[in-house]
Formats: structure tokens, sequence, C-alpha cells
């Protein structure tokens, strides 16, 4: 049964919840086809995630390794493949939990790099799983400058093989995923030497452990990095390479060769390497991040309404903490970015599938902005769904902080997608260069893509709106975005150049600047968010219920930026002082509006209770029901702890007798 | 050997680290004593930490008892006593790693809230170690708010007895410390009835375990809460009561109790009460929280030297990691913080000193701002810890991640501090309370309390500040924090009046101000920890070198502070857009300035390789060394998987026998 008072949140629903999942999901064909593959998934036992949150890092390898063999043959039965409609929902089901995912990162990147030949040998063995491959890529002492990378490959004519070694123990390969235990074979990322000569880093197909009994191959040393804050399941790796020997034939020589002779030829364009890895970032933002906000979201909003805690006035029943303002402060702004950051998935992909098609006319144009514009999204939206879990979480109070609740796992887990695929940082100052180099070409009249034309028609006006209802209007906010943004990326390329002009060399002068244009690149991402929001809503107009929440949510997105980076806004005097209290009450009066259909918003995602896998975020609402039950299956209650006997007895009954 | 990057920073130190440390320490003989205490823990392998990341939660919790066990052993041995000086380095050198904690909550609540008579018989039991103690105070379904709490006690007349009833699942105690595998006793909070008429809240001493068998008493279920993101050495419980009795003498009297004929007394006066929470959070400030922030510094400042990235000019070696702004803006600031909120204990200290003398006179007056305080400020420094210490874990990228680097369960740990002792949203508005209360007091004339006195004395004017430099001034910036935080203060609370002048009722009026007030609550605190810090610097003049360094960093904290939270300085004009530019300019010149002395910086810290716990953080900074040693002991390495024979054998065995 339903807890009465989650219950009643969704008698008062102002809009169809099933007509928002199907538009989520892109249609009714969709929501159809993701439930079928979720509840197949989820109906067969091994798949299940019960006793997860008990489990050794031991026993969750073991675990993932028997999903990931099971699946194949799941799959198989099901006739599903891996590049058919079903599988992101696989994913969905499985929530990540799985090995052997470095074992795609592999094929794909012999798919890419590797020749026709070489496609031709290893894709079929690895589709067989003949062999389980992984990508040994960053180093102990080097990640995301690939030209640091220290491991060696020398080209031997005599023999016609490749020499690996790993010179010094900071090039030991370090973190490749199911590289610790499962890889037979893995792609080796080296400096290739050919007569003593440096050619830089390429890749070579290495095994590592013999496909009889797995034991590590000659001049191999292999192992698992040990524990981490999440990722229990997979096995990443560290490697060391004395020198192992390859055949000339495995350096993947798509786009470059070494000859018999040890002539060194490149063939080929490079560009299309960036393009795998925009797939790569704009993949995870959909399928893992936005995702993992909206669980945190579903399980903080659903627990807020259950939970019941002080009394808002004398004399009542204690309140749904859902009913507080600095509650509903912490979640529905999350609640609103989720939707926000779905949106902008679409348009991400939109961009991509568009550069797709170019790419596929042998047109490049549009690599560099669709490259610039994956690593500041990649970088926005991590960052802000990781700190937007983390309310989530301490939204819960104590409860939250148990792993039961399943926000600490979801929280550990999103803050990796920080890190990985580019660190953020990083990142930012690669669309921050772009955006700089647009702002040049655009103040000379040169061609810049369309989503930076902004930059240059910066007008120095000031914000036109007069009352707080003014600031419900899109254009209103996203020119106040749009302003801010130009502002941002034009003051940082005025204090460079007169830095450049003033002397300083230009490295340490863009290096003196870094901090502002990383604001810069988050603004500008900022900006793109919110209009793309605004512009998807206005689209919706046939579905009038789902507009406007809809339009509700982007208003808050939007007020809540500015309310929170209220000195970019109010800098330049384009909002006012007066004008910002507007914007504030406006913002908490949506706070207020939106709380209304907080648990609709967040049932019209749709995950199973086995997807979300918490005590706290069941459909049913029945939190201190399951916490209790599910404790009660902790291993810390399966047995008389030894502490009894050896220490704890000892020190009572030493006493007692002194009694 | 120490790696040579980090041996060099330490060469070029702009002052004594040894005479910082003292000065941090209170003194060279503190110090020495510290160093003492720490040493001797130390070197006992029992007190060891070395596998403590590869251990699972009974593993942890085992451990954990045995090291209390062990440490009264080595107390009595060493003649250190539970109050006496080495009692807080005995906690630094343990880093909170043990168990029975709750031991002597359960000893200081007799100690508040007993009787003599109760004193006189439970303290000398407690303190033998004769039972073991803990604090049932949270429910299920209750946190902060106790008058919520469910559990009963009704009185029985006819057996002189306390009958002691969880009545529903939400009743059922939960969380508290030591209570679901060990101890034997515990004080259990409950609605008190007396010949039907409830009483509210009273504490009972309750026996849950047998001290014999340690098996659970007749009517009593308790059990371990499972999973948590940290404190796995610590067994969190839940506790159901049975028609459980204890005898009239076992609720505790000393200001409440029930006559033999069921007649309820109310004596003497309960505010020394808030006196006790204080105690805990302030302490908690200073032994946990801001010592986690000081160690995140540390490891993550070390790495950052060590660690080498990327070019900063064409040609060069890869740069340190630390050169970058970038990584300076993520690091620096924190260190600031650390050494201000170091200060800002100090004068919590002598605040809670003074009340503590007058409270001995029998005099209270100081008690709410005491009380005021010590909320707004535990909720300030644990969220800016909680948030710094994600910062150092995510800059020192994927190895940070790595349980290895000691600072995922730092993250974790902290987060919890966010959450223990008072929800810090629910103290923040307790604190707010306060502030609008004196702020009302002043504006009419009456007497409020000295450091709140500025309240009514804020100026319309602006900023006199002309030029970047002028911001080093601390007078500037800690004007431009008074007129801040002075003026959040007085706009929420014309709000306030405003909705109520308006019609709206109180309890509706207050909650739709709360986010504002929050914000004037966290601007007050801000402003005396500024404030506090500029003091403590000039106070320093004798000690030149070690006064440079810290009112760099006094400038760096205060800047920075202004710089992320520009919109609340820009909002009335105080401080222009100009200036705001002039800010943010000294703002980073500091961190270039302060990144010269990082590493002596964190030096001074004094944490010995032991406690940091931390592949990355050792004093010599072998990281790399480090992580592969350390990894290789992990349990992951320490057997062959038996995923292996299991599934994937047959996986790839089954594939081979098809080619």
């Amino acid at each position: 049964s339903v807890n009465p008072d989650l219950a009643s949140e969704r008698q008062t629903a102002s809009f169809s919840v099933e007509k928002l999942t199907t538009l989520l999901d892109g249609g009714a064909e969709h929501t159809q086809l993701r439930r079928a593959v979720v509840e197949t998934i989820q109906r067969d036992p091994v798949f299940s995630r019960e006793n997860q949150y008990f489990q050794s890092q031991n026993e969750r390898y073991e675990t993932a390794v028997r999903k990931a063999v099971h699946l194949q043959k799941k799959m198989h039965e099901m006739g599903w493949t891996e590049n058919g409609p079903e599988s992101k929902y696989i994913n969905r089901a499985l929530s990540g939990d799985i090995a052997f995912l470095l074992h795609y990162v592999f094929m794909r990147s012999i798919s890419m790099l590797g020749s026709d030949e070489q496609v031709a040998k290893w894709i079929p063995l690895a589709s067989r799983y003949q062999l389980i491959g992984s990508y040994a890529q960053t180093e102990l002492g080097h990640g995301t400058y690939l030209q640091g990378l220290e491991t060696t490959a020398v080209f031997d004519i005599a023999t016609q093989e490749f020499i690996l070694n790993t010179p010094k123990i900071s090039a030991m390969k370090w973190w490749p995923g199911d590289m610790g235990r499962s890889a037979t074979h893995t792609v080796v990322f080296a400096q290739l030497y050919v007569h003593g000569k440096c050619y830089g880093v390429h890749p070579f197909i290495v095994q590592i452990r013999s496909l009889q009994d797995h034991s590590l191959c000659p001049g191999v040393t292999a192992g698992d990095i040990g524990p981490k804050m999440n990722f229990e399941h997979v096995d990443n790796g560290y490697l060391m390479l004395q020198n192992v020997r390859v055949p000339r034939e495995n350096m993947l020589n798509k786009f470059c060769k070494v000859q018999p002779d040890g002539t060194y030829v490149r063939q080929g364009s490079q560009k299309i390497n960036y393009f795998t890895m925009t797939t790569v970032r704009i993949a995870i933002l959909s399928e893992e991040v936005v995702m993992s906000l909206m669980k945190a979201c579903t399980i903080a909003i659903r627990y807020s309404v259950v939970r019941r805690q002080s009394k808002l006035k004398p004399g009542e029943q204690e309140a749904k903490i859902l009913d507080y303002q600095t509650q509903q402060e912490k979640l529905l702004p999350p609640l609103a970015a989720a939707y926000a950051f779905h949106f902008l998935n679409d348009y991400l992909q939109e961009l991509f599938d568009k550069a797709y098609r170019e790419i596929q006319r042998e047109n490049f144009d549009l690599l560099p902005e669709l490259h610039a514009f994956s690593s500041g999204f990649k970088a926005m939206v991590t960052q802000y769904c990781t700190s937007a879990v983390e309310i989530c979480l301490r939204a819960c109070g104590g409860h939250g902080y148990s792993s039961l609740s399943g926000l600490p796992s979801l929280y550990t887990k999103i803050l990796a997608s920080c890190i990985y695929e580019g660190e953020n940082t990083i990142l930012l100052l690669q669309t921050a260069r772009f955006l700089l180099k647009c702002f040049n070409a655009a103040s000379t009249g040169q061609p810049v893509p369309p989503s930076v034309s902004y930059l240059a028609a910066m007008k120095h006006g000031k914000c036109p709106a007069k009352n707080k209802l003014d600031f419900l209007c899109p254009d209103i906010y996203t020119e106040a975005y749009q302003h801010m943004a130009a502002r941002l990326v034009s003051s940082t390329t005025a204090k460079l150049q007169d830095l450049i002009k003033s002397g300083v060399q230009e490295h340490d002068a863009w290096n003196q600047c870094t901090v502002q244009v990383v604001q810069a690149a988050k603004a500008h991402c900022h900006y793109i968010t919110v209009k793309n929001f605004a512009e998807t809503v206005q689209k919706l107009d046939t579905k009038a219920g789902i507009q406007k929440i809809l339009k509700h949510l982007c208003d808050l997105f939007a007020l809540h930026g500015i309310f929170t980076n209220a000195g970019f806004f109010l800098h330049d005097g384009y909002i006012s002082g007066a004008q910002m209290d507007m914007i504030t009450a406006s913002y908490l009066d949506l706070l207020a509006v939106i709380r209304k259909d907080a648990v609709p918003l967040v049932d019209a995602f749709d995950f199973t209770d086995e997807s979300l896998n918490s005590a706290l975020g069941s459909y049913d609402g029945q939190v201190y029901q399951r916490l209790y039950e599910w404790a009660q299956k902790s291993p810390t209650n399966k047995q008389i702890s030894p502490a009894y006997e050896k220490y704890l007895k000892p020190l009572l009954h030493n006493k007692l007798s002194k009694m």
C-alpha cells in the first residue's frame, strides 16, 4: 500500500504524468520499448541488485562478471543487438553495474584506429568473446596530457616486432577498467621509437593474459589498483611491461604505419578522432550523469513528502519537510536542472547528428564547435549534477547518509564523471579558447558559428524588466544570460590582450587569465542551456498542461541561476539591485508553485524501484518499513561479532569479578 | 628520500615552519606534548591504520573495539586521564577510528541530567567499564525535533516502574552509535506518561543486553543499521522496546522527578542543557572538522607539487600542477580557510570559557549568544570544510578518487558533520532568529551583545577603496563584510514585517523568508570569521615572517569570500563593478604569492604520515611508489577471483573450441 502522504501528492497533479514520460522518452513507442526491456532485465534474478550495498569489492566484481556473461546469453535469447534500439535501455536497467564495458572501448578503438585488415582480424574475435579487451592509455604519472606518456614501443627490424617497456614506475598503466583481473588483451598507448627516433604516442594491441589458463604473459605485471570511492565492480588495473614483444601488425595503423624497413608513414586524416571523444562525452551525459540526478531527485523528493518534522503552524501536525521553503530551495532547482539538462542532451544530439552527416561528406567544419561545446557541457553538467546529488543526499538528513538510501552510491559514482573523460577544468579551458577565438573572429567581421554570433553583438544596455512578473518572460532572462556571457568573454579577452601588450609572455598571460576564462566558458554553457530550455518549452504549445509546468521549471532554472550567480549580472549594472530583488521574489514564488507538482514531476522519470534501489525513494513511500527490513539483511547482523568474545567479554567480565 | 620536486618547495619557505606549528598549538610545550602522545599511540601496532581501506564493515568494527579496549590499558599505563591535557592529542592520533565514543556521551548525559545519587551509582560503573553505554535519542521517524519523539514511558504506580514501549516502527530508535552490537545500557529518550497525562520527553537508563552473555534483554530488539558512507567502525544501531520495565530510579531526575505517588515535580534550571550541546559543537569543529580540512589540504597541496602535467611554456618540462592558476584557485582558498577556522575555534573557545565562568556564578546571560553563534559557526564551518575537502579530492584527479589517497574517507566523514549535532539549515535558522531579535532590539535602543551591535549601526555609504592595493587593508574588507551582513539582516527583517503587515500569518511569513534569513545568518558568521582572523594577525606583530604570511592568508580568505559572493556586495552598490575588478585582481595576485609558501604552510599542520594515511600526501612525496605498494596489498589482489573459474573460463573456452 502506498503511504497516504505520498499518495495525496499524486492526486493533485496539474498534468498527465504518462504524457510527460512519453515526451521525455521521445514518443510512446520508445516508452513501451524501454519498459519492456527494463522489465525483462529486472525480472531475471541474475541481474538483481538486492544485496549490492552489503557486498565487498571482490563480491561486486564477481557479480559484475557474472552479469556481463549472462547478458550475452540474454541478448542472444531476446534478439537484442549491441547497436539496436534496446541497448540504452539495457544500460538503464542495469544501472551500469556490469563488467566488460572497456571491452567495447577496446573494440571501438580498433574500429576507429585500425586498418581494414586489423578490423577484420580482431573485431570478430572480440565480438564472439574469444578474448576480453581493455584500453590502456592513462599512466600512474600521466593523465590528460597524452604527449607525456612514458611507455615505449621500440621497433626491432630484425624480428619485425615492437618491444614494449615500462621504463619507470610513473609510466605504469594505471586505472584502465577490466584490466586488473579480467582482460586478456589491451590496447596500449606508447611512444613509438624507430631507429632511435621518437614518433609520438601510438596504439598497440598487446596480449596480457593467457587464453588457456588466464596467467599473466611473460614480461607482464598486472593487478587491481584497489579500493575506490565507487566502481567496486570494475577491476581498474595496473600494467607493467618488460620487453614484451608484439608483431608489427599489432600497431593500429589506419593513420600511421611502420613499414618493414622501419619507414614511418602517415596516412588519412585524424580529425575524426575528436569525434569519438565527443560521442563518449555526449553519451555519458544522457546515460549516466543526468540519469543519476533524476534518480537522486526522485528519492529525495518522495522522501521529503513522507518525512515530517517540526511544525509550520503551532497546534498542527508535524509538517512534511518539503513544505519548508528551505527544503524546496534545496530540491526544486535540481529538479528543474534535471529537465533542463535532459533537453540540453537532445540539443547536443541534434548538433552531433548534423556534424555526423557532414563528416560522412568529408566536411569537418562543424568539428571544432562540436568539440568545444561537448567539452564545456560535459564539464558544466557533471559539475552541476554532482553538486545537486550531494544536495539531495544532505537534504535527506541522517537517512540520506545511509547506503540504503541509494544516495551515497549515486553521489560517489557521479563524482567520478567530473574527472573521467577529460578533467572538467581542462575541458572548460578548451571551450574558453574556442570562445575567445570566435570572439576575436567576430570582432573583426569574420564568420563564426551561429551559436556564438551573439558574442560580437553585445549591447551595453540595461535589463528592461519593470516588475517581478517581467522576469517570467523567457526573452528577459535569456537576454540577461546572453549579455552576461558576452561580457565575460569580452572582458577576459581584454585582460589577456592588456597583459600581452604590457609585456607578459603569451603563455603566462593565458595562465593569469584562466580562472576568469573558465567563468566565461561556464557562462556561455549556462546561457545555451537556458536558451534551449526556453525554446523547447515554446515549441510544446499543443500540450497545455505539460507546457505550463515545464515553463515553470524553465523559469525556475533560469532565475535560480541568476539568484546564485548574482554578482555576474549585477557587475556592470545590466541588472540593478532592485531588479535582483524582483528576481528573488519571482524565484521564491516559483518554489511554492512547483512544490505542488514535485512528486508527479519525479514520477514522470519513471524509474522502477529496482533501478532506484533506495529504501527512501520507492514508489510506495514505505520508507521506515523498508529501512528496517533492509538493515536486518546487513552482514553486520548476520553474525555475533568475534569482537564480543575477544574484547568485550574479557573487558566486562574482568570488571564484574572486581565488583 | 624525499621527492626532489617536494624538497625544493621546502627550501624557499618565507617563515619558520616550526614557529608556525608552535603558534597553532598554542605554545612549544603543547607541541611537545602533542608529539609525544601521537608518537606513543602510533608506535603501538594495535593502533595501526595500515589496512583500513581494505577492511569490511565487520572488520572495521572489530578493530575499533579492539582499539578502544586497548586504549584503556594504554591510558592506565601512561598515566593519561580522560580529562587530561593528552586527551585531544589521543583523539588526533587515532583519527577518531575507535569504538565507545557514545559511552562517553552516556556518561556525560548522566552527569548533566542525573541526580547526585544517580551520578554516584552509574558513573563509577561506567568509568570502570562494568557496562557499556549508549545514547538513544533519534528515532527512525524523528530527528532534530525532540518533541516529536514517539517512544513512551508509562509510570506504573503499582510496581514503581516505567514501562517503555516503541508504539510503531517510526518510533524505533535509529542511528545511536555503539548500540547496534556493543552497548549493554543506553539512555532512552521517551514521552513520559503518568496517570494518562503526557509530560513530554525525558531520559531513562535502560539495560538492553545481558552483562553475562551479551544476549538481548527480554522485550528488546536491537541490531546494526547497516552500511553508511563512512563510520563503518561504529555500530550505529536500532532499538525497539516492548513493555521493557525500569525502576522509578532510572529516570534521570536532576531537573524533573516522578514521586512514588505519581506526582510530577520540576526542579532547577534546564538552561544548562543548551550549554552541553554548545560544548559538543565547539569540540567537533576543532577536533574533527577543521582537522579534516587541514589533512585534505596537506594531501592535495603536496601532491600538486609532485604531479606534473602539460606544459606552461612550450619546450619546457611538464609543469607542477600547482603552478596553474586554476589549481591554485582550487587549493589555496581552502588552505586560507583552514587557518581562518583554526583561529575562529580559538575565538569560540574564549567565548565559551567566558560563558562558563559566568554560569558557575549562576549567570546565564551569555547563553543565548553562545548558543546562537555555536549553531551558526558549526553550520558555516562544516559546510565550508565539506565543500573544500571535496575540492581537494577532485583537484587530485583520478588518484584523489582512489581510497588510497585518503581523501574519499576524509570527505565521506566530514560530510556527516553537516548532518549530525544539528542539521545545518536548522542551526542557521536558529542563528537567524537570534540576529533578527537583536536587530529589532538594537533598532529600538535596547542593549544587545557587543558582537551584534554593528547591526544597528549600518551606514549607507560606499566602500572607500580606490585601487587594488586598498583591498589588502583589513579595515576595508572587514567593513565590507560588516555592511553586507547588516544589510541582509535588515532587509530580511523588513521583508518579514511587510509580509505580516500585508496580512500573512506570522509562521507563514517566517517560512517565506527562511531562504533569505539563512543567507543573513551565514553572512554574519562569515563577517565574524574575517574580523577575527584580521584581529588575530594584527596581534602577532612580534613574529614578522609569520605575521606576513598569515596576513596574506587572511587577505586571501576575505577576498575569496567577496569574489565568490560578489552579488551580496554589489547589490546595493556598496562595492562597485570597478571595485570588484580590483578585488579580483588582488585576489588573483595573492594566489601567486601564497603558492610559493603552500608546502611550508601545510607542513606547519604537522601531521604524521600515519595520521594522514594517504598514498598521495606523505611527507616524502613518493606518491607513485606508495600507490603501487599499497595497491598490491588490496584483497582484490590476494586471490584469483572465483569469477574466472565460474564465468570467464567457460566463456573463453567455450568460444575457443568453436574457433
